[in-house]
C-alpha cells in the first residue's frame, strides 16, 4: 500500500461491486498502481444503488464510487483514475508528457465509447433480466431489440479497428501499458460475456489479449 | 497567443468544422486559454472526412483534430484539451490538483456521456438529413426512431440533474468555469439546435446557461 503525503491511514473509500465491468477498470488500475483503498461492496442486484445512502453519495446510482478523505464524492472509472493518478505519481498510467497524456486519453476514449459503451447497448438491450434497464442510472428505461443489434455490430467493427492499431505497436496507446489497455481489457472480457467474443482471426487484438490477460491486475 | 516553449510558431494544426458541435468544444477550449492555432475547415457535407488524407489522420474519421508539431494526430475533443492544459498552465480548464482535476474530470464525462452523446442520439436516429448515418465514423449506420424518442428523454432528465446541481454551485464542477462548463453549453445549443431546448422552469441551468452564454469564448 502506497502511503500518501498527509497524516494517518488512508481514509479514502471505494465503492465496488465484485462482479461489474465499469468497476473492474478502477480495480486494475489500483492493482497497477499498488494501491489499497478500503473497499465497500454495493449489491447491485439488491437495488442497493437505488437506496438514499448511496444515491446521497452518487445521484447518478451507478458504481464505481470513490470517497475522498474529505467526503467528496467521486463516480465514473475515467474520474477516479484521474484522482489516483494525480495523486499517487509512480507507475504512471495516464502518461509523463503533454503528448503522451493526450495519445493515451484519446485511446481510452475512443475504447470507452466504441467499445465499452457499445457493448453495454448490445448488452442491456437485450438480457432478458434487464428488461426496463436498458440504461444504468435512477430511471427505468425499455429496452431497444435494434439497438442490441446495432450495439453488437458496433462492438465488433471496434475490434477490428483495434486489431489494425495493434499490428502497429504492442499496447493501445504505444509502447507501455496504460489506462487505455484497461479499458480495452474490460470491454474484451464484458462482451465475450455479453457473448459477442473476439473474433478468432484478429490475431493482433487476441496476441495483446492474451498478455495483458496474464498481468496479475488482470484479476481484479 | 500564448508561446510555448519551444523555438519557432506554432505548427500545430487544428481540424475543425464551424458548424459542428464536437470541434466547438475545442474551439472554446482554445479561446478560454487565450491560444490561436493555424486551423484548417474539413468539409463534413462534402464528406472530406472520408477522404484518404483525412482517415490517414483519424481513421475514426471525426473532426475535431489536433496535429501536433511531430505529425502526431490527436483526435476526441477531450484529448485534444488534455493536450492543450498540459502544454499551456495559464487558465487551468480542467483543474489544479487531485481533488478538482477529479471533480471536473466526473462532470465532464457524466456532460459528456449522459448529455452530448444523448444529444446526438436524439438528432441522428431521426434527421432526415442523416439516413443510413445514425453515427458519426467510417461505417454507414441506420437510424433507429425509438431511440431517438429514447435520446430525447434522456436529455430533458440530463437538464433536470444539471439544474439540481447548479442550484447548489454556479458552475457545473463548482465555483469557477472548467471544461465542464464548455460541454454542458455545446450540449444545451446543440440538444436546442436538434429540437430539445432547455424547459424554461429549470431556472437554475438557465441562469447557468445566460452567464456562460455572455463569456466571449461562446461565440467560438
Amino acid at each position: 500500500m502506497m502511503v500518501p503525503e498527509r497524516e494517518g491511514p488512508l481514509t479514502m473509500k471505494f465503492y465496488d461491486c465484485a462482479t461489474a465491468p465499469s468497476p473492474r477498470r478502477v480495480r486494475i488500475f489500483l492493482t497497477e498502481k499498488g494501491i489499497e483503498v478500503p473497499t465497500v461492496q454495493v449489491d447491485l442486484r439488491a437495488g442497493e444503488q437505488f437506496g438514499e445512502p448511496f444515491r446521497r453519495l452518487n445521484p447518478w446510482c451507478t458504481v464505481p464510487v470513490l470517497e475522498l478523505d474529505d467526503g467528496t464524492a467521486i463516480s465514473e472509472a475515467v474520474a477516479i483514475c484521474r484522482y489516483l493518478e494525480e495523486r499517487f505519481a509512480d507507475s504512471p498510467l495516464m502518461g509523463r508528457d503533454p503528448r503522451e497524456k493526450a495519445i493515451i486519453a484519446m485511446w481510452e476514449h475512443r475504447c470507452e465509447v466504441d467499445g465499452f459503451l457499445a457493448a453495454q447497448e448490445a448488452f442491456r438491450n437485450r438480457a432478458p433480466g434487464l428488461k426496463g434497464r436498458a440504461l444504468t442510472g435512477a430511471t427505468d428505461v425499455e429496452q431497444i431489440s435494434a439497438l442490441a443489434d446495432r450495439g453488437r455490430a458496433r462492438v465488433l467493427r471496434f475490434f477490428a479497428m483495434l486489431d489494425e492499431r495493434l499490428a502497429d505497436c504492442p499496447f493501445v496507446s504505444g509502447e507501455a501499458f496504460s489506462i487505455a489497455d484497461i479499458t480495452l481489457l474490460v470491454t474484451v472480457d464484458f462482451a465475450a460475456w455479453a457473448k459477442v467474443p473476439m473474433p478468432g482471426e484478429l490475431s493482433s487484438l487476441r496476441r495483446w489479449y492474451e498478455m495483458v490477460s496474464a498481468r496479475p491486475s488482470a484479476k481484479a
